[in-house]
């Protein structure tokens, strides 16, 4: 194996360094967040680090720095105190990685790509349409991360929407019958074309130990 | 698309709900998390919270309950200071799930699975033997989570193990040539069998607008 120490990392070339460490938490959630602005600019950004918190209230998390494009989404939600998350799939996953690139506040994504806005229930902020989920997100909380000023956003769940055929019994949503990516790194996708279950978990037996 | 509102997913059935809140966010990342008691006792559990943060310092972080069986965890990094991350593969999926089994502080999971401890280079904490990627952390803070009495944990990077196979020239570790897994709600397992990368974004021209 290859070892990197602390001061190996640190001494790498920035673009090998930020490939190495982005790609070395394993795969990332893969999704577009969806803002509006004061002025109606409707912004949409792909997003890694979106993180489920809880379930009982329903509470998702992410990280952003605030002196980036991300800045967008970021001023949008502070004003408005709403956005949305949107699953990328294996459609969109090109036009949903080029919102990455640093584009003026006062120009939308949504007219830079084919992703297309889809508004609905009176929702302030736009989701994408065509998205296998779809979440309506409240703004709850922020905390700056001191370790190296980046922000951890949290928002409740207030609204989700779920192709039908995805859902099985038990509430599961099976996102590999919708083509939907994960993240590797700071520019791979991966489209995982199937699932395996092995259910809630018990202790064994101390006999049946291996 | 079917719809739940915030009152529809706060009153449905309790394992419907976690089932569907667990894998309503997408893809995470599927990891083991080593770590050893005062007393010596090896603990791994699996975790699918942990996210990139970032990556000059390389910062990762990672939620948990202080409540739960993943105690042994936080009570191990707190009073040693170091833990391990390691990404679930193929090969070891089954195991790794078993690992979220609530087995008591003076038994070790290593002893109740196929998974093998490996020690290196004097790093106290075990890391899981096998795995294409091996990290040593050093914790560095935590936060308490007003919204529902979680905890984020957050660590650096102090040693990076990497099968030589997976790292691209420009420092990208190519996930799917390892069979590395991503996590589909409390207990869904897909591995992705390819990656496709898009590259760094620049604006378009607004004349190129589609």
């Amino acid at each position: 194996m290859k070892y990197f120490s602390e001061t190996d990392i640190k001494n790498l070339d920035h673009i090998y360094k930020i490939n190495l460490i982005n790609s070395c938490s394993g795969y990332k959630s893969a999704n577009l967040i969806g803002s509006v602005s004061e002025d109606g600019v409707q912004n949409v950004a792909v997003f890694s680090s979106i993180t489920h918190i809880g379930s009982s209230p329903a509470i998702f998390g992410f990280f952003l720095r605030p002196t980036t494009v991300i800045r967008n989404t970021y001023d949008n939600l502070k004003t408005t105190g709403v956005y949305t998350i949107n699953h990328i799939y294996e459609g969109i996953k090109e036009d949903a990685h080029h919102t990455s690139a640093k584009y003026d506040s006062d120009i939308s994504e949504f007219d830079m790509t084919n992703l297309k806005a889809e508004f609905k229930d009176d929702f302030k902020a736009p989701f994408v349409k065509g998205a296998p989920v779809q979440l309506a997100m409240e703004f709850l909380e922020e905390y700056p991360i001191k370790a190296n000023n980046t922000i951890l956003v949290i928002g409740k769940v207030i609204g989700l929407y779920v192709d039908n055929e995805l859902i099985e019994d038990d509430g599961f949503i099976n996102l590999s019958k919708a083509g939907v990516a994960a993240i590797n790194g700071l520019d791979g996708y991966a489209v995982p074309q199937n699932n395996e279950r092995f259910g809630y978990q018990r202790p064994k037996e101390i006999t049946e130990s291996l």
